[in-house]
C-alpha cells in the first residue's frame, strides 16, 4: 500500500497516533498499570497461550477494562493420554479456558474460539482465517492487541501453529484497517474498518525484544490459580486425564505455574513488546 | 462415508425421513400450499438468485413459515454501468434484495450474505466456504432447503457461480449432519450436527427434473413487485444506473418480470426438483 | 496429451488394446465368469464401496485372480453413534472392511486405506492424492480397475467423496500410463509407467450405462456374510454401536443384504459399465 | 451476478446481440461458410485440439477471417517414445502445431502457447488460468470462440486436460466481460473488458449437442496435410519419433486423417454446437 | 539444487561472477555511481516502492543505463478516502508512478504492474506470482535488480506484501537462471534462462545489513519531485483525494521528501545491500 | 497445543529427555564420537545436502549406528548442461548420491528420495510433504534427527528449497509425536506416533548459533571421496555433464571437497547446532 516513505510524513499528520518516531524503544505513555476503560483482545494459537499474560489479564480486568481472548485452534491434539478422543480433548481444553479466565475475572463470553484444528494451523487457507480475525477486530474494536511475538530466534523454528498465529494476527490488524479489504464485511455485516493501535507482543523464551514489564504483584494468585487449570495439558493430565486433582497434585501445579514467574527489579513481572503507531510498522 | 448398500437399510430405520424408494418420482406428501410452521433456507449466488421462487417464498411466509435467504457473494462485479465501483454495487444489490423481500413479507433480518466477491466464487477455498454454510444450517436448522439444481444439460457449461453454489449447497448439507465434520463448531459455537430432510432445487432453463410445481396464483403481485427492485439488474439501470425509476420504466420492469412468469395447467406456477431424505442420495 | 484425432489411429497400431471402436456398446471379449490369473485393483472412497462388487470380486478371487482393495478415506466421521470418537470410528471400519473381505476369501494384507478424512476428500489437494493412486496402480499393475462411475444423472449431486473418488481414480488412470507424469516415482522408486488396459465401473442407483452384469449365484452367500461385517454403518450398530449384534439382528441384516440383490433374467447379478482402452477414453 | 430472469429482460436491450430465444436450438444467422472480416480464437488443451476444426479454420482463413490458436498446454508429456525428454517433446510439438497451422494458411505467429504443463492442467490454480485466458481474449478480441464442449456423456470421465480446457475456457469467457474483473488489466495494461458474442463448440465423440456442420469439401487437402504433421501423436512417430516420414508412412497419416472425416448430407463435416448470446448462459 | 559445497567450487569456475569469497562484506568492484549501459530492474509492491531508491534511478538512468520498474500491485486498496473506488485509487496510483518516473527521466513504458490486488499478496497463489516475474526478469535480462530485503528486525513482523514481495522476488530471481524451470517460457515464447549477477536490496528502517551508500547529492530534486508526485499517499491526498495541490501542500510535500532524505559522511545517501553472485546466495 | 508454561512443567517430569533448562547452550550429553546404536535420519532437499555432514555420517556409520538420508527433491533441475534432460539429470542424482553414501559405508537402500522437483518445493502442498515426512519419522523411529537449521540471518533470503527443507522437516518432527495428528498412518499403515528426542541441525554459512563441532580426523578420506562423487554438481560436470572423470579433474574435485573443511582447535571438523528435548522448542 504506501511505503515507509510515505508513512514518515503521516506520523506528521496521524497526531492521534502518537506521532512516535520510527526505530526508537517504545514504551506506553501511561503505564499499563494505570490503563482503564479500554477494550483489549488477545489472539492465541491454544487454549493456555494466554497464560503468559494472566497477571497483566488479570489486572485489566480489576481495572475496568473490557477483556477478550480469541483462540485460533480448539487444542484438539495436544495430549499424551491414549484414551482421549479429538472430541473430548477440545470440550476439555475449553473448559479448562473459561476456568482459567474465571479466575482473572473475566467472563467465559468473552472467550472466542474460531475452532481450527489443533497443529495443522499453517495449513488452513491463510486468506480465510486472516478474513476470520479481521471480521473479530472489526467487531470488538479493541485499544490494544495481544498476541505472539516471533522474536528474532525464535521465529525461525518457532512451533509451527505459533509462528502461524503471529504472523496471522498481524497481517490481520494490518487489513482490518482497510475499508477496501474484506469490504463484504463492510457492505453486508454492517462493520467498519478499524485501526488497532497499540499493541502488547509476548513471546515464550526470546525476550530480547521486550521493552515493558507489568508488574503483576498483586495478580499473583490469579495467576497461580488460572495457570492450574490447565489440567490436560500437565503432567498428570497431559499423560492420562482427569477431571480434578488431589491436593497435593494441585499444590505442585500451582507451584510449578508459580516458580515460571519472573522478577526484574524485585518485582514479580510479565514481560511484552509494546508498539503503538500504523500496524504496517509493527515489526520495526 | 457409507454406500448405498447401507443407506437402503436405513430407509428401514430412519422412517422419520419417509421411506421413500430411491429412483422414484418424488413429490411432497403435503403440498408446499399447505406448508405451515417451517423453517425455509434458500442458498444463492446473488442477490436475485431467490426471484425464481418467489412467488413460493411470499406464499411460505403468508403461511406462517420461517424463510431465510443466504447468498454467497455481494454481486459487486456484475454491472455494465461503467461509473459504479464494487463498493456501491453491493451496497446497491444488498438494499435492493432487502427490498424485494420486503414485498414477499420476510424481513430484513432474515437475508444474510456472506460476502464472497462475485463471479469469483469457484475461486474461494472450498472447505471455507462449506464450513461457513455448515455453520448457517446448523444455525438455522432448516427443515426445507432451496438451492440450485445444475440440471442436466446446465451443468456441464454452468454459469461458473451458479455452479459453485449448486456445489456447495449440496456439500454442505451432506456435511451438516455428521457430528465430526467442522467439528469446532459443536465444541465452540454451541452449535450441533443437524440433518435437513426437505430440499426444493430451482433452475432457470433446464427444467426436465423438475417433478414440483407451486401455484403462484395469489403471489403474483408481491413476484412482481419483489422483482421490480433490481433495478441494478435491468435494462435501464443495468448500463446506467439511478436508485429509482420513471412509471413507464417502472411499469416495463413489471411487465417484464410478469411475462417471465410460466403457466401450468392455467395456473401461474414456480417448478422445482422436490427431494427428501438423506443428504448423500440428493441426486438420484 | 492427444486429441481423439490420433487416438483413432492408435487404435490401428495398439491392436493389443482390441481395436475397439468408439462410441459401440462394449462387453468384455471374455467373460467376467471367465476371468483367471488377472491382477484386479478397486478404487473407493470408504470402507463398504466395494460391497458393490462383493459378488464379483469373490467370484474372481475364487477363479485364481489377485484382488486389491484401495480405500481412500479411513471413513473416520460416518456415524450417529454419539460415542464413538474418529479414532475408534477409523479403526472399527478397518476391522470391517478385512472382516468382509475375509468372507471373500481376500486376504487383509490386500486391503490398503490411503488415510484420507472421511467426508473431506474433495479438499485434499488433489496433485498429491492422484500422485498416491498412481503410485499404488504402478505397483499392483492391475489388469482391471474397479471404481465409481459418476453416472449420467447422479454425478450431478454426486455424495461429495464419490465424485472426489470417481473422478480422482480416472484421473490416475490416465496419468500412471505416462512415464514423464511423477517421474519421481520412476527415478526415485524404481516404478514404471502403466497402463490399465480394461475397467468394471460400479454406481449405486444410475444404472443406464451398465453394459455387463455378472451371474454371481454361487456366491450370494459370501456377498451376504460379507455385507453383514459392516455393523458400524448399519440400522443398530449405525446408531450405537456394539462390536457383535444378536442373532435376530444379524438375520436382519444378512436379509437386508440378499434383499438388494439384483435380479436379471432369472439370474442374481452385479452390473458394472465396462471399458477397454485408452484411459483418455474412459468416458466416451 | 444475475440470474436468469434478469438476463431475460436483458434480450429485450441487448438486440446486438441477436435477441434469440433460450432454449431453442441455434445456428449461425449468416452460415459459416459465409463469415468474413471476423476475428476467431479457439481455445484448446493440446497441440492438435485444433485438427477437430482444421477445415473450418482452414476456411475462415481463406475467407478473409483472422484465426488465433491458443493452446494451455505445452503436450510435454504425451509420447510413448522413451526417448524424447520433456523440452524435446514440448519442441516438437509447437514445431508441429505451427506446421499443420501454416497448411492452413495460419501464421506461426497466431500460435500462442500458454505454456502449462501436460497431463496436469487440473492441478493448476485454476484463477491464475482463467486470468490468463481472459487477458487474451481481452487482447484479441474475438468475434467467436472455438473451444471444446463438455457434451453430456463425454463431461462425466472426460480426459483431465480436455474438461479443465473446456470449463477454463467458458469461465474465462464469462469473466472477460466485466469491467470488474482481473481489473489490473484495465487499469496497467491498457485493455478493455470484452464480450465474445459467437461461440463454436467442438467435441470428439459426443455429438448429441451438435447444430451446426460446416461444409469442408474445399479444404479437405489442407485438413489432410495440417493432420500429417502431428508425427509425434501417430502410429510411427508415438512409439519412437523421427522428424520426417518415409513416403508410405505419410501416406498412412493421410489416408488416416481421410477417414475420419465425417460425411453429412453427402458432403464432408465438420460439426459443432453454435451458440449466440450472453456468456453466462452458454450451457442451455 | 546444489549445496554450498558445491556453490564454493563454482567460484572457481564461474569467474564471470566475480570469484568473491562467501561470507564477507560485499562493495561493487565499480562504484554505482560510475555504472553505465546497464539493464536495472527493481521490484516492489506498490507504486511508491521504488522511492526508497528515487535517487540512485534518477542517477542510474541519467547514466545511460536503462531503467525499469515492476510492481506487483496495483494499490488498489490504502486509502483513507471514504469516497475513493478501487478502480479510481488503482488508476491514480499508476498516473503517480508514471509521473514519479518521469521526474526521474525513466519513460512510463518502462513502468511494468503485475495487477495484483493491494494487501493481499501473500495470498495470490505463489507459483504463479513467480512464474510471472521469472517471465518478466528472462525478457528484460536485468544487470542488476533492485528488491525489498527483509532485514533482520523487519522480517519477523514485515508488513505483509513487503514480506511477499522480498521472498518472491529472491524466489524468482533464483528460478530464472535454470532453463528447465517454468520451462514454458522458454519452448514456447522464445525467452531464455537467465542469471541475474548484481543485486541491490533496499530496506525502509532495518538498516543493519547495508553495505553500500550511493551519493545522490546531485539527484536530490529530482528524488523531491518524483516523490511530491504520490499524492494520493500522502497528508492531504491520503484523507481526502484531490490530483493537485495548492503551493503550499506541495511544498509541505517537498519537504517531507526531503526530510527524510539521509546524510552519510556529509553526503545525501541511499542506502543498499549489494550482493554479486549466485542467487542461491543471497542470503548469505 | 501447549505454550512453553506447561512445557516448562514438562521438564519435570519427562527427565528421560534430559531436564534441560531452556534458553541455555546445548551440548550432547555423551559426545558424538562417542554415539553407538542410534537410528540416525537426515532430511535435506537435494542429494549432496548431506555432504555437509560426510564425516559425522561415515563415523555414525563405522561405530554402528543406522544411518538413513532422505531427500525431499530428485535434483532434476539443477544443471547447466543444456543436453541434459530432468529425467537424465534425477537419474544421475540418485546414482550419485548412492555412490557417495557407498563411500560413507551407507547401504543404498538406506537412501529415501520422496520424488518432488527441484526447485518447486515451496509450492508443493505443505501438509501432504509434511505428511509424507511425518510417515518417514514413525517408520524409522530415529534417535537423531539432521537437518537443515535455517540460521539467524541466512533464513531471510534463504535459498528456497532449502528454507522450505529446513521447516518442513521441523513441522514434521513436532507433528510426528502426536497420536492424533495425520492418525491415517496410526489406524491404517500399523505406524505410532514417534517423538525424535535430539536434533542436529547444520547449515552452509550462517554458523553463529553451533554449539557442537564433530572431530570428523579418521573420516577425511571418507568425506573426500563421497564429495568428489557428485559429478553433476561440480564444475566439469556442471556445464558438461560426463559420468567419469579423467584423473587430474578427479583430483581437483577431491582437493575442492578438501578445501572446504573447516579447522577448530586443530582438527578437521564438522559444526552443528545440537539440540534435545521437545520438538516445539527446537529454535529455542
Amino acid at each position: 500500500m504506501r511505503s515507509l516513505i510515505s508513512m514518515l510524513f503521516l506520523t506528521i499528520c496521524l497526531c492521534a497516533f502518537g506521532g512516535t518516531a520510527f526505530g526508537q524503544v517504545l514504551k506506553p505513555e501511561t503505564a499499563v498499570e494505570k490503563w482503564a476503560g479500554k477494550t483489549v483482545m488477545l489472539i492465541g494459537a491454544h487454549a493456555d497461550d494466554d497464560a503468559l499474560a494472566h497477571g497483566t489479564l488479570a489486572m485489566l480486568q480489576a481495572n475496568g477494562n473490557q477483556v477478550y481472548v480469541v483462540t485460533l485452534t480448539t487444542g484438539n491434539v495436544g495430549t499424551q493420554d491414549p484414551n482421549l478422543s479429538r472430541t473430548q480433548l477440545a470440550q476439555i481444553r475449553r473448559q479448562e479456558e473459561q476456568a482459567a479466565l474465571g479466575e482473572l475475572g473475566i467472563a467465559a463470553e468473552h472467550y472466542i474460539n474460531l475452532g481450527y484444528d489443533d497443529g495443522l494451523l499453517e495449513f488452513e487457507d491463510r486468506k480465510a482465517v486472516v478474513e476470520n480475525l479481521v471480521r473479530w477486530i472489526r467487531r470488538l474494536r479493541p485499544d490494544v492487541l495481544f498476541a505472539w511475538d516471533p522474536g528474532k530466534n525464535y521465529q525461525r523454528w518457532h512451533k509451527s501453529d505459533h509462528r502461524a498465529a503471529s504472523y496471522l494476527a498481524a497481517d490481520a490488524a494490518r487489513a482490518a484497517m482497510w475499508r477496501l479489504l474484506f469490504e463484504g464485511q463492510v457492505t453486508q455485516e454492517g462493520l467498519r474498518e478499524y485501526m488497532i493501535p497499540e499493541y502488547m507482543f509476548f513471546n515464550d523464551y526470546d525476550r530480547e525484544d521486550e521493552n515493558t514489564w507489568v508488574d503483576i504483584s498483586e495478580y499473583i494468585e490469579k495467576k497461580v490459580n488460572a495457570g492450574a487449570k490447565y489440567i490436560s495439558q500437565f503432567g498428570p493430565g497431559w499423560k492420562s486425564y482427569k477431571p480434578s486433582l488431589s491436593e497435593p497434585e494441585l499444590k505442585q501445579m500451582k507451584d510449578g505455574v508459580r516458580s515460571q514467574i519472573r522478577m526484574k527489579d524485585n518485582k514479580p513481572v510479565e514481560g511484552f513488546r509494546y508498539y503503538k503507531g500504523l500496524p504496517d510498522a509493527i515489526g520495526k
